[in-house]
């Protein structure tokens, strides 16, 4: 299916921009009849006669009047996003005015694009496979370094490659196999079973490694949900404000993006912690009385990792140890950070904590040692160091079929310790290759894609 | 200084399209400095050797990391926007990657553009004149089809062609005027004297006019307060839901617009009714006990036009009298409507309330007699027909300075009356010419400019 165009006889519109009021906003418009309907639209000039990639000035008219003066951009399929005739048009951002093109778009032959129509097409044509279409919708959604460096890298074939390599393999070792039975009646062995088992064993740990970057993978994509608890007065209030002052997501920084709706989030590293419930620990900063109240373990529960924090100058030993016991019992991934260092000192301190070698000394009031807190913390959640020239799986889709893959691999492994048969051996690899297949839109259906796509915002 | 380029030496950028998620955002360039900015982060291809009105596709790469790939509009000044060297970069509309492409540009040597600098350098480079700048902000507002119509035919020039008309009126005049008195000494008589009065009745009507569109362009541009009221029972919601379901306004169609921070707009005829506290009206649609309610008094002061529905079955003849006493004495602008004519029939009910001509008699649960109802309400807030042919004020602005337009021609009016010599009515002229050129911004001071720009948004 990859690699030419599939046809499709309907052309689809849809704004582009984000909505609302702008400066300007975009139109797209993609298929066999982009040319003639736009056309129909924009008296100026006749696009048919302008070539590919220009930019072309004037009116959209409709009925005889003028809905607005604009740009439209001309791409001739197959150079274009989806591989189809595309032209977009670039009027005026008025809502009104957008409404307006759209439907005399509409009355001119095209049809509402649905939400990742677009990109379904450069898929159905071949200009993308479907990891990297995918990783579109993730670029687009991407909201820190890490996130959107993971995107990209997979838009840019990244993961693809990988695949590619494993697939290879595979066909190697299915083609030995079949070798072998072709000619198992002249007692010819062909396939050498440790090469083979080295292969198998080898595809194996690549997608071990992949499955295991899933969870990092969630952690960049949308970020660490993350609790900062303690008593009263141990200083949540102020470290949350240095903590925010210094790392703010650069998201809240956007004109528009309503700052009230969005949680609080630092961004450390390009990696997102979102802070649970910001506004009520903000507020109700010294009325948290007690760890133990049913509604904190809660939250408590809720987040990928938890900074205790607490007064080292007031919390004795014992408190702190029956603490640590009841995040252990509660299976909480914690941080233990004492705070107030500036009244004792911090050699006192850790003297007095010697039994727990892993506290974190800080004092949030004089921005002490927070950077080895912000360090920690990234440490804490990511499995490895964040190198974002591995391959790291985002998306759950891609996860799951991983596990389908890992699960026939070690069916073929164990086959092959039991002296199974070639043949058998052959069919567990097929099936291993039509869920890599499934990955990468090599193998799907329809409803598939409509599933996948439907994930997408309109006019991508 | 209108025509020629006045040569900016700074480079500004911003984002040009609406701010939030979308599948694509336009960040736009403008200044001397926009090819080598564009250049500097873009490796695929040398841009300054590209011709003007192209498109190209490549990444933007900053410190040897891929921001995003990218398509890039080429527009080499004076064919731009701006009259200047112009770049739009379209890019994945993720905010992060928006903020990361700014920042890019900011660091190669950009500056962010200030509210509407874009188009206050389209105007200072002669692309458009003072109205016709303005008219851009308009457009970009526009949310029904009148203020659309008025904006994108202020935006065209056809406010502009009336001012120079009367421009030319008035040049005519003070040659006439001026000749006279470089000719005084000879006792000859260019100038005459009936001649002269003509011209300037003519300019005086033809501001009146204008100043007189102003009430309507304000409506056009705003839409009307609107009150729909009456006693319990009366069908309110009934009304309302009919309307709202035949001429609900476009824009809460729009994807994006949130309906709940909107109020409900009728648009009817292309004309806004903004309908004041309808929530309130629809949840307490029968328990408003009063019209004499000092609250509800308030909002219907606040009103541009008050509905008042009543059901003509149930009320008296003196109840009604009653209430219309109330309206004038309060100077209301109000609407009777008659309601629930399938109860009675209409004729019986005419006949009742004979002393009320003006009652308009519907029935709003048969749908019956609203488009009465709707040409009554547009009637009542446009002073004439809605002829969008004529020239209408729609910017207080030009409100103003036309008013002072009016003053001097009034001035010179009543000198000619007086008899005062000629020298002193070229004074006035040129007074009015002042305050004409004020409009179109042939006379401006740099103050003024930027606060007539910061009512823009960003990127435009």
């Amino acid at each position: 299916m990859l690699g030419k165009l599939v046809g499709f006889d309907d052309t689809i519109v849809a704004v582009a921009t984000a909505p609302g009021l702008g400066a300007i906003a975009v139109i797209r418009l993609s298929g066999p009849q982009t040319y003639p309907i736009v056309n129909s639209l924009f008296p100026s000039k006749d696009l048919t006669k302008q070539p590919s990639h220009t930019l072309h000035f004037g009116n959209i008219v409709d009925n005889g009047s003028i809905i607005d003066e604009v740009v439209v951009s001309l791409y001739k399929g197959p150079k274009s996003y989806t591989g189809e005739d595309v032209i977009e048009i670039s009027c005026h951002g008025s809502p009104y005015i957008q409404q307006r093109i759209m439907d005399a778009c509409i009355s001119a032959g095209a049809r509402l694009a649905k939400a990742g129509e677009f990109t379904q097409r450069a898929f159905l044509n071949g200009k993308l496979d479907l990891t990297q279409a995918e990783s579109v919708a993730d670029l687009i959604a991407s909201n820190s370094a890490a996130s959107h460096q993971t995107a990209m890298q997979q838009m840019r074939g990244g993961f693809s490659k990988e695949l590619h390599t494993l697939r290879e393999q595979l066909i190697t070792f299915s083609a030995l196999i079949e070798l072998e039975l072709d000619f198992s009646q002249e007692d010819v062995e062909f396939a050498d079973r440790t090469r083979l088992y080295t292969l198998v064993y080898d595809a194996a740990k690549t997608v071990q490694q992949l499955i295991d970057s899933f969870q990092m993978g969630n952690v960049i994509k949308n970020g660490v949900n993350t609790a900062i608890v303690g008593k009263p007065n141990a200083g949540k209030s102020t470290l949350l404000n240095t903590l925010l002052n210094e790392n703010r997501a650069i998201v809240s920084d956007i004109a528009g993006t309503t700052r009230d709706t969005i949680e609080e989030v630092l961004n450390i590293d390009g990696i997102l912690f979102r802070l649970i419930d910001t506004a009520g620990i903000r507020e109700s900063a010294d009325t948290i009385e007690s760890i133990g109240v049913q509604k904190t373990m809660e939250k408590i529960r809720e987040a990928g990792v938890v900074v205790y924090l607490f007064d080292a100058n007031e919390t004795s030993v014992e408190e702190l140890q029956q603490q640590v016991d009841t995040f252990k019992s509660q299976q909480v991934n914690y941080l233990l950070v004492g705070n107030k260092i500036d009244i004792t000192g911090e050699a006192a301190l850790r003297a007095k904590f010697r039994e727990f070698p892993h506290i974190l000394f800080i004092s949030a009031k004089n921005h002490e040692h927070i950077s080895d807190l912000k360090n920690t913390l990234v440490k804490k959640v990511m499995s490895g160091d964040l190198n974002t020239e591995n391959t790291i799986i985002t998306n759950a889709r891609h996860y799951a079929a991983l596990k389908e893959v890992y699960k026939s691999l070690n069916d073929v492994r164990q086959g092959m310790d039991n002296g199974l048969p070639g043949d058998l051996l052959a069919l567990d690899i097929r099936l291993c290759l039509h869920h890599l297949g499934e990955i990468t839109g090599e193998v799907t259906n329809e409803d598939r894609l409509d599933y996948i796509f439907s994930k997408f915002c309109i006019g991508k």
